[in-house]
């Protein structure tokens, strides 16, 4: 009977160590795991980027083979082990903390161990056996951390942002629909929290739409400028060590497996040392979550109530809101989005201190970058749902209550300004507001209009103009 | 007939320029007012910090004459000329840039300059013959303005602290009045917008004044923490130049001089290229923004309206709120005490940077520590004695809205707790909501409770269980 | 003889008040004076916020003229008076602070005052008989403080920024000119501040300028989007009191006034309480400061020295450095750039929680977004000019200091990868580290290559892959 | 054979739902599951809230059996499950995401069901069968989320930063040892990157101590405020529900349990809604940050290197640093340290927007807090054991590089100032620049001191200060 060797020697830069003989990651990975205990949160808890990974090192294997610099047995391995990792095997290998010094040196090493270990399987041999297929020789050939790296995040990210933007779109059909569900409900708009002048819900819930459609845009612009990567740039954007032909092979190679449209920076010192599109793309997001916040924001007064509140519209109850109070619903789901949205903006200073930082020719904090990146898209993601889903969909309306505010209102004399004047107009809203009668009521008494002319003027559809804003 | 000068000859060490015959600043001013065109806010626009520059170049000299280092004719005129100072003259002499490069250097030596110049002019000299006293061999004797800039910023900043606590005393007083004066007006305390239960809005205001309190407590920690300068420590705090005795004696005259409980840093080397004191000052400016946003967010809510909002108090009107809405008066002031709230925030985030961007022996990028740290300070102190004087102190309360509310609550089925318990309260708060009755009706009409303990139970007053918490 | 009077009374909402007879304002702006005395900083330090706010009023006139609301007497009186204000008369007659509440409305309402009192005049009549022209009901005729001021402030904005993008263009000329100039000048590149390999100081100085460049296009990209205004919307967004064809046709004259391409938002409502464009623009700006500071941070860590620094350019000196240290030399100007990106980084914090506290159909928070924006934009302008004439333009190279770093260096071994393997090339890394000794040496004497391959390999320009990246 | 019963029914306020069998938790707890599917990070992962969580509900179980509200055999039960949780089991139960609306209600929550549910399998009975023992009624009873919440929250933020304490003090203890180690090794100082004047390496280091150390004073003094709590306070701090003696009861048995010197606020009302004390701890942890990431950024520095950078002192290397450059050893561990501190400056800023959220009687965003706190708190606490044991202890200096420097420094020329004035002093060191020679040939070149005298003054040791800054 044979032991079985549950450890297998390998050697780096700074001597010898064993790793688990059935690990895929190697050397270099087990001594990032032992530098960096810091958040407990491996890589592989971030799957785009794992995918990005492997699809780089996929790229540049065929690369390296059309430019004849790795053998086709090789390169097919590589290939062959990239893809594998792209269906989502060997996720689990990939363990060094995503908080990381060294730039993003570790996640490539990880990255560049696995490939290589799943390769030499492939190819009948054992792991660890470099000398048949080496992680930084063949793995990583013609490619540095600081080209691998930012490449794999921006591929990684372009992902992440489809996704959030399907998930705005689906909020933006829920606010859309109550929009028009909502088209007819008449009601009191507000500046400044003061009474203002009629408008309809069906308006208020449009705006919650538009803001959204048009940050959609924008966070498809943002991801555009993502497009651009750095391959071939290698260590400091000289290209060192990757051949003529290379930068732009391994790009055509990696748009065909991703599907995305990347181009190649024209300056690859700048782009290798640049973090700029992750700040705009950090700063739209931070938009994003200003303009959720305030849309929760408005829909969690909106709701107030139910007796001491404004009661305009009511959330659909999703859980009791209260171990003390029996009864009580509270606004849990914009609320939830509102910490989303602080994150995000918080999120947003990291990145920016992190963007600043960089020094010379490389911008060595990208994986706090990534960390906060990706956090604010998936979080963002989750809360666009859950909004749509659990709150939006079920918002109702308390009709009566809504229109008897504007019946009820003082800001109707706005719409007599033309007619009377702002001074005439001022005397009236402030016997209004000092004796609690109406405004029509007012007017007519001092004989300021004839009836039918104020009946006309000061009926809510059209002093809300309706017709003009929904148009 | 003899022609008037009207410029002098100076030198540095990049050569000579001509500086105006009258101008009491010389050279180094000159270039520094060339090199900086950034903001247009001269350090003049800093009293402050011009009075505090007097004070440490008044004890220098004091301390420089005590060690025979500095003859007594030229201490006096030097220490004259900063009393000049400190009494309001000559302060529009200081012209440099108040966002600068340099640590403070051109600050330092526009100071240097002034009062080289004017205690020239008291010795009966002409300004600008620096062979009988030298703005930096005799003014700046035994200093760098590695250890003024700092010391001077402190003692600036510790009178500006002051001011900011006066205003935020009045403000409290304001709030505590008014806590008082509305002691007895029951009213529904809200959670995450929902009707809670009873309390008072003397409780309300009561908690407002509190929260002030405070942070003045945590304001006045975080300014004895500025308390420690680090005068004598000269370049990188190893105090070369400075003789023995002489920071001792220097920081002794500045506490005479500016009445305040000044010590030295225990470590000078540290606390030269630390500014740990100013961004715990910021933390603490930004937790009194963060409360005072918080409270005006909520007056702005209470007060919403006049008909179609909570309409629970009414702020004082201190202008017409529309240039197109009649008779509409809106927050004005609480929104611009939140607005200054905001800018304290992000002015935390400036000093963070810039505190985080020192580098080895010295941090440079102290002027915008001064300028954000001073800009927070000055409208926070606005903020809070226009919030006082021309709001808080004029806020009415709509008594019987506030009592209605209550009586009209579902909330107040929480008193029936410890009685019926949290699950047929439950069913009792559900019904409630689903048909507009109220809690007392369906309790007895259940027969849950005989009616004097029902009616026991629900006096708003014992509910809103006044004694305790105003106690 | 006859007095003269020195004031007039006005009346408004809250009663008379006297206002200075020769005083364009009046008692809007006399109350606003009085209730925010913020930050001491009048509107009128903000010249392309008033020549913007006369466009606009103008803009209005002529529309109203042309639907018919007002007399063309009026209009021309009106349209006259904003050209004065546009030639730069009567600035000094916008008094109100910056920082206000009411959301503009104290900025609108001075507006209103100063261009109907010049009207008066124009017309005959004496300031403050309102009867003949309202600052109200003929200036603001059509228009709510909602819609004025935030598109004031969007036009103000493109005209700051237009200054902002030629000052880049500048600092970007800098940059290029010295890329240029430095093509051939081999030194090392570094990354994590690790030696790493060769590149070109050409190389260095080309990164900044297409980082510049490249924010150009992200903040014309971001100006495009404040070209969207809501004029016509009124008081939120419904267009109550702008007749059909107000919008569009104060839109055309505004665009005809100021030359820009302005359209009116599709959805007003949303347009109204929206203030996504100035958060998208902060964050460009941000993006700036952060390439500008970490292009400064790179300077001043070149120029370190000038004996125990890098020392591998030098800083045109522009003052003397110290006041205490003779000969020292610093890099100011460098400095004072950081510290205004730190200032605009922080000022993007208090726009984003300006813009997220906005409440229902309006935010009330935009003046402090106008003052952080302008503030962020003015003095990155300066910051940029200041950059470049005082400071990139006379920057010199050590050029054989630098070429020497290169021959020295470990880093070359990079190069060798391809031919000797990563392994064996990290075994000669730590050799030569170890040793002192020099990488060529090293190989020769282990005899891994033949001397005239290594000497072509190792070759600086040929390792630096100078025609690459500068191509 | 019977079958098992996979799950159980459980109401609550919505209607019926299932739960799994075995589950602990309850239907409060499934439905905040489905709510909330934000982050996928459930509370569990914040093992000191758990128990902080177990200690307040045990701690309130016996207050209520003290005051003889709650059975004595139903406070047992409770109390054992507390104790249970505390010992580590039934974490697992705790599944809630971390960041939820409901300001805590659904953690509060789940910690009632899974305690009530534990307690009842003591009593003998099964999950589920709440007539014997309820979740609300009497796990939770005489409590509110709006007291156990933050009252939890500090309980376990306090142990946190007991942990993070102690992690500071070894990292000050690693650079207080170096300090001596390093106290004879001379250097250069630097201001603004520039050669200053000599000074020891030890004293560098020992400015690192010095730093930590204060900090560590700071951030106990934030602790202390964290002792304050709210316990008794129930929905809005009026302590309805409370009886008279029950806030002072459980306070006593809480900080029995946790060995803390808790006190009670004095006013409930405004201890229930202000989150001043997280935002202060929060502004100190960033004063943590800021001074680890200086501390980083400098190590960075002196380490540049090996041979085009500063040189002066050597990091251990703990992994290769590239993937592409042989040999290259990048300074990983401070990196990783700076980008925590990044994080924990945004997270502030998170903080500071979540705390300025509150509205009236209740701050609804406690959860985000609560995470961004602990992710701070933890994060730096792994960082400086990191630094401590990863980097600092290993670091060495390049001793002969370091005394070089000094030796040929012009800045020893400052040392002559009181010798020979800062005017002529400034040509000495003109000329040593421009030349290239030494300051000391040619102060005695030119004959402005004897030779011997020269020499005492500059001596590196006497320039260098060591005995007074070190002392």
């Amino acid at each position: 009977m044979t032991a079985v060797a549950v450890t297998r020697r390998e050697h780096d830069l700074l001597g010898d160590r064993d790793v688990p003989a059935d690990a895929y990651w190697g050397v270099h990975t087990l001594r990032a795991t032992e530098n960096f205990p810091i958040t407990g949160t491996p890589i592989s808890a971030y799957p785009h980027l794992i995918d990005a990974l492997a699809a780089v090192k996929e790229a540049a294997a065929l690369a390296n083979e059309e430019l004849g610099l790795l053998e086709s047995r090789k390169a097919a391995a590589i290939v062959e082990a990239c893809r594998e990792i792209r269906e989502g095997k060997l996720h689990d290998q990939f363990v060094v903390d995503v908080v990381q010094g060294g730039a993003g040196t570790s996640t490539n090493m990880n990255a560049n161990e696995v490939v290589a270990n799943r390769a030499l399987e492939l190819l009948g041999f054992e792991k660890g056996q470099y000398r048949h297929l080496h992680p930084n020789e063949d793995v990583n050939l013609g490619q540095s951390t600081n080209d691998v790296y930012p490449t794999a995040v921006k591929v990684a990210t372009v992902f992440a942002v489809r996704g959030l933007l399907k998930a705005m779109a689906v909020l933006q059909d829920s606010f859309a629909r109550k929009a028009v569900e909502f088209r007819d409900v008449l009601k009191m708009g507000r500046t400044q929290l003061q009474d203002a002048v009629p408008m309809t819900l069906g308006q208020e819930f449009s705006a919650f739409a538009v803001m959204i459609d048009e940050d959609r845009h924008r966070l498809d612009e943002a991801a555009e400028l993502i497009h651009e990567i750095n391959l071939g740039a290698t260590a400091i954007g000289t290209g060192l060590n990757a051949p003529a032909g290379y930068a732009e092979s391994a790009r055509r190679h990696l748009a065909e497996i991703t599907g995305l449209a990347l181009v190649t920076a024209v300056n690859l010192v700048e782009a290798t040392q640049d973090c700029g599109a992750f700040v705009q793309m950090s700063g739209v997001l931070k938009r994003v979550a200003v303009k959720l916040s305030k849309s929760c924001n408005d829909l969690r007064l909106l709701s107030s109530g139910p007796r001491a509140g404004l009661g305009e519209i009511n959330l659909p109850p999703v859980q009791a809101g209260s171990s003390i109070m029996p009864g009580k619903v509270n606004p849990v789901i914009p609320e939830v989005v509102n910490q989303v949205a602080f994150e995000v903006i918080g999120n947003d200073v990291t990145i920016t201190m992190a963007a600043e930082a960089g020094q010379l020719q490389l911008n060595a904090f990208e994986p706090i970058i990534l960390h906060s990146l990706s956090e604010s898209i998936t979080h963002l993601r989750a809360a666009c749902l859950t909004l749509a889903e659990r709150c939006v969909d079920g918002i109702t309306a308390n009709t009566e209550v809504l229109r008897a505010s504007v019946e009820n209102s003082i800001g109707l004399v706005t719409a007599l300004n033309p007619h009377i004047g702002y001074t005439a107009a001022t005397d009236i809203a402030k016997e209004a507001l000092a004796t609690g009668r109406g405004v029509a009521e007012l007017v007519l008494e001092k004989g300021l209009l004839p009836a039918q002319t104020l009946a006309d003027l000061l009926r809510p559809e059209v002093v809300a103009g309706t017709g003009q804003a929904l148009a």
